[in-house]
């Protein structure tokens, strides 16, 4: 198992917003030095002060306990929040519709209100029961760009995270195309739990992804594995659109969500559900039912 | 042909981004007062409060002729800027893909930086000759909710404008599923030419929407037509996702885009097309390569 490099963490705390370094001991809180110069941890991104925030931290005690925050999503207002679909081996012959897979990645954006973060419940609304789950390593661009050659894409990574993204299944189907309303009901999904610095290839090239739901793996693979690498997909993105800092790029899970079984088994009030990449971290979520 | 209530735009002039009311001597510059309550016109649609602006504007002179302003999309970060596709007859029709019209909206994102202002030029890029335009009815949300139900969907409208949802039309089929790719290109598209206020619901229930290119009028239709309505669409979106105000929603364009021709007929540099919709006003663009 690879070590976590270090984890700054975006949180809530005694009544406010706050952002610091979670270690054994608790999380340093890094708020009060740096709130004025970056008042979110998107503002420490542009100016590429990651390291700075951890070089800080250092010598200084735990100002809160981890369970008496409540985790935010990391950059919860980036200006992109996109999202790559049908990203690894047997995910395309899942959809069972006699496509070849396709040559070019699938995408769909998410707005960021459908995410809640690391130990928040995902929310399962009234109007239906298909909550599934979708563990999937998500990358932070440090460097923006136009036309980013691969070779040179992960010189425009700051850091990384985990994302279940999670997904009301019959609203992906309500249209012709696209699967924008099953990919954006507030809180259905989650980022989290915190970002870790991306400091060298190896904490990406080949590492291990798994989803568990309440301590049964259902999702499993490695990252050597998906049929657009990380590589491609910052080449392919900023192809059409310039990436900023603070872009947010949710890169694909493996085989195994709710939807693929027979029958399907849908996440239910009281479930946990475990994102977990090595190097990374774990994200944790409950299930609730949404009150209106 | 509907008069328009009042025209309040978004502009750069003299080294700095603005917002004013546009009349037929120009535009009455409201920044210098407003700036430090509002920084843009979307905080002006949080406080509710385009008609202070108007009123305030009464009896100004015009402090910048229309040609010697930049404009700007009204609304430059809004949280959600939502896409309705495939939303007037004969629209379903065109992709001959022997399905029956669809029971719920097809509905993407795109990203404000896929969109330039009023009189600004599109972008063609390299990598692809199929720029295409599609004219738009565009709604700005003034007031938020969630489940807003369709018979007070009205009271959530702030203001009106156009949309040329401008698209790189090969792109929108390079994968299996959505068609982000294809609507996300730099400066593709444009939002403008302004707000208009929205005070009565036959600023929009049956209004005609033209879309000329070179003036050949290629799309032409009544929003009395559309198959989902404003309301429906208010209704639909709210369903799973909280409302904010400074929302932008793109309606749906008529059937007539370039691509409907055989031999299609994409857009080149020195094409003029024009978005007009009685009562809203006339978003004209050019076209340009871009300059890699």
């Amino acid at each position: 198992m690879k070590s976590i490099p270090a984890r700054i963490a975006a949180f809530h705390a005694n009544g406010s917003d706050r952002y610091g370094l979670v270690t054994d001991e608790g999380i340093i809180d890094l708020t009060p030095e740096f709130r004025t110069r970056f008042p979110s941890l998107k503002e420490v991104i542009e100016a590429g002060a990651l390291e700075e925030l951890i070089k800080a931290a250092e010598g200084r005690s735990a100002a809160y306990r981890e369970e008496d925050v409540d985790y935010l999503i990391p950059i919860d207002k980036p200006e992109k929040l996109i999202c790559i679909g049908v990203n690894f081996p047997d995910r395309n012959a899942e959809y069972k519709d006699g496509q070849a897979a396709p040559s070019k990645p699938s995408m769909f954006i998410r707005f960021p209100r459908s995410f809640t973060g690391h130990e928040g419940n995902l929310v399962r609304p009234p109007e239906s029961p298909q909550l599934d789950y979708e563990g999937e390593v998500t990358i932070v661009i440090g460097k923006g760009g136009r036309r980013i050659a691969e070779a040179d894409a992960y010189d425009h990574i700051a850091a990384l995270t985990l994302c279940n993204e999670g997904t009301i299944r019959d609203w992906v189907r309500h249209a012709k195309f696209n699967v924008t309303q099953g990919k954006n009901w507030d809180s259905s999904g989650a980022i989290g739990p915190w970002l870790v610095p991306f400091r060298s290839a190896d904490q990406l090239d080949d590492i291990e992804l798994t989803t568990r739901v309440n301590g049964e793996m259902r999702q499993q693979d490695r990252t050597s594995r998906m049929m657009f690498s990380f590589r491609y997909i910052i080449a392919y993105v900023s192809t059409f659109c310039t990436l900023v800092p603070g872009d947010v790029i949710v890169c694909g899970t493996p085989t195994g969500a709710g939807a693929r079984f027979d029958p399907p088994v849908w996440l239910k009030p009281g479930d946990v559900i475990e994102v977990e990449a090595e190097g990374i971290g774990l994200l944790r979520n409950g299930v609730e039912d949404e009150q209106c």
